[in-house]
């Protein structure tokens, strides 16, 4: 069976086909600017050369979607001879609330349910949405699965998840920790049970995605039971271009100072905080070190502040897990810094947590980084987000 | 010499006079209700049977150390025969910004200094310097030295301190980690260190300050490098009515949810959250443990969440210490609750940290409750602020 993932933003939509017969991608693609001056979609067949890539208006992610179709299905650049050959759609969807522990068949009550959600991910659920109605308007005899970002942080327990507000906040609201990342932690912890030869249920991991978005999770026994973002996804780590832990107070004393109206931190905490808003030079890493090792202080700066928080999580979750097993760097960072994993496993060898800077030196795949024999696994794992969802569509389609 | 400690709050006072030849103890008291209806003194002398109140208008601060000084000069129930044998006078000010990092002698420029930081104390430092003015004007010839909150955690590194915000509000708002119970943490680490017979800067110690507020400290080699309070005392643990650590998007949205004013979050997080909020039963442990016994199981759940943030941090110390030597509970639940001491050390011995039951059996007095020969000390040790305020201010008159 061939999958279709989709992954819809407000203006922008990723897409990949994979054969799950073997696992193999077949084609990739991002269409961006949707609804906006300059729509474009680019797409890359896996083998061919080059690739195909069109500015055309798209109005909406229906139109979006109809040129996912058309190039997938082209004569030239094409994966497959018609749509039919699609046994099922995968979509990455943000928030499930309360709602989904786990991947599932897209109904009407699914995007019901999906739309209740809303007020929690108000920037993530409807695009989601949109993109399931384009492609059920466009396909709609193909079975189609949605996969969440928090499913897997709910098996959670209730210390981990509640805060510590009036209780009558999360029954009326939901306020309380969700997590996100979750496909991505998910895949790269089992993956790191393969990669050891360990059982994944009998291990204490922590998964530490490392991107743009930063969180990390603790993982006992297959299960995550506690994760650094929170009721949405600016709590934890520091990022790019989010804040992370704050003491709360400080959101009011922002707006008072800064005249901003009420809620009106939430966009600077969320896009002009993080490593940018302390360097003020870049959200970028290899920005920031560059400018760190050219004697910028500030950018020093972030980068200590970042690693800190890091290993501050680190051990937290060493005592949550009362141990740990492996820890595993993944996404953007997590995959390409051996300078920022180095930084981090720095003077953790109480944690029983080193790393060899030989097997280090490497980057974008996957490798065993800690010294031989050492107490604590360190991993390097590329996160394949895409097809932890075409495995779970596939699983779920099949079992129809 | 005799030193009167001061702890000036906005409608209440603490007092203590100590002789600092033998840190004697003379008697201590409290006033109540300053500038209300029923203003009240109660003194206790050490070693006379019974206490002294008198319920007498007090207006404002002036008035209510002017019958400080009667009590303390009473022929019955005094302990001096004048204000002369009274040395120094020790204030407690909460915030010193980082304008000092260990106590100093009050002259004018210390006081447009802590005036200075009334923004970022607004509940606390006013009071203080109420304080200050009051014994200034009753007692013109006696040396006054302030003993600061923060003072202690001025040690700490910038990756500590500085939040991932913009950088322009460290600069021009002074946004950043201050942390507070400072004098707590110095006194139970120094302390510890002489319980053990080892060197003070030397020793990695985490001090778990769990009282009504309660915050966490990391300290290497005598020195603070990290604190869970933050730029005000909400951040971090869960306290009786305070949050502690959250999502920072959560305040906006309850804002915006319960239709409150810009800044209404702030009474929220402060007043009606931690346990008390989580429970809806109360903020006094006590009343907690005896809810959760009978079955109240958010009673249990605050509990829960309150030992689950308490593992957090020490797991997250003992990262950034990369080690431990000892581990010690003091104020209020710390120094009294066995029960809680022996949930958040429960699980822990990954990093070393045990306790044993029969040891552990023990409050309000200075004990080491891990096994004998366990990697890591866990202590008892009850928190004496005022004995730190009148040593420092003792040191600072002496050596003038």
């Amino acid at each position: 069976m061939k999958v279709l993932v989709i992954n819809c933003g407000s203006s922008s939509l990723k897409y990949q086909v994979l054969d799950m017969t073997n696992e193999e991608l077949l084609c990739k693609g991002l269409v961006e600017r949707i609804g906006m001056d300059g729509s474009v979609i680019t797409h890359e067949k896996v083998g061919a050369e080059g690739k195909f890539k069109l500015e055309t208006p798209m109005s909406n992610h229906k139109d979006a979607i109809g040129h996912v179709l058309n190039a997938i299905t082209d004569a030239g650049h094409g994966v497959v001879t018609s749509m039919d050959e699609i046994g099922a759609v995968g979509h990455r969807v943000v928030h499930a609330g309360e709602k989904f522990a786990s991947s599932v068949l897209i109904t009407d009550e699914v995007k019901a349910a999906l739309t209740e959600c809303i007020d929690l991910a108000p920037l993530h659920n409807p695009p989601n949405l949109l993109g399931i109605d384009a492609c059920e308007a466009l396909m709609p005899d193909t079975k189609m699965v949605a996969v969440f970002d928090t499913a897997f942080h709910q098996t959670m327990p209730s210390e981990s998840y509640i805060y510590a507000i009036p209780y009558e906040y999360y029954e009326k609201y939901g306020v309380r920790r969700y997590g996100f990342h979750g496909t991505s932690h998910r895949y790269v912890s089992e993956r790191a049970a393969e990669m050891l030869g360990k059982k994944y249920d009998e291990l204490k991991i922590i998964t530490c995605h490392l991107g743009n978005g930063a969180s990390i999770t603790a993982i006992k026994n297959g299960k995550s039971i506690d994760t650094s973002m929170g009721f949405t996804p600016l709590e934890g780590l520091v990022m790019g271009t989010r804040s992370g832990d704050l003491d709360p107070a400080i959101v009011s004393f922002l707006e008072e100072k800064e005249g901003l109206p009420q809620g009106g931190a939430n966009n600077i905490l969320n896009k002009k905080s993080g490593v940018l808003g302390i360097s003020g030079v870049s959200s970028d890493f290899r920005d920031l070190m560059e400018a760190a090792n050219g004697g910028n202080k500030r950018a020093k700066l972030a980068l200590d502040v970042y690693v800190h928080r890091v290993k501050h999580y680190i051990g937290a979750y060493v005592a949550e897990l009362n141990g740990v097993d492996a820890v595993v760097f993944t996404a953007g960072l997590g995959e390409n810094s051996k300078e920022m994993r180095e930084l981090i496993c720095t003077d953790m060898d109480y944690l029983g947590i080193k790393i060899d800077p030989a097997k280090n030196a490497v980057r974008g795949k996957e490798a065993v980084i800690s010294p031989d024999g050492a107490a604590v696994n360190v991993l390097l794992i590329p996160t394949n987000e895409e097809l932890t969802i075409a495995r779970d569509t596939f699983e779920i389609v099949s079992a129809l």
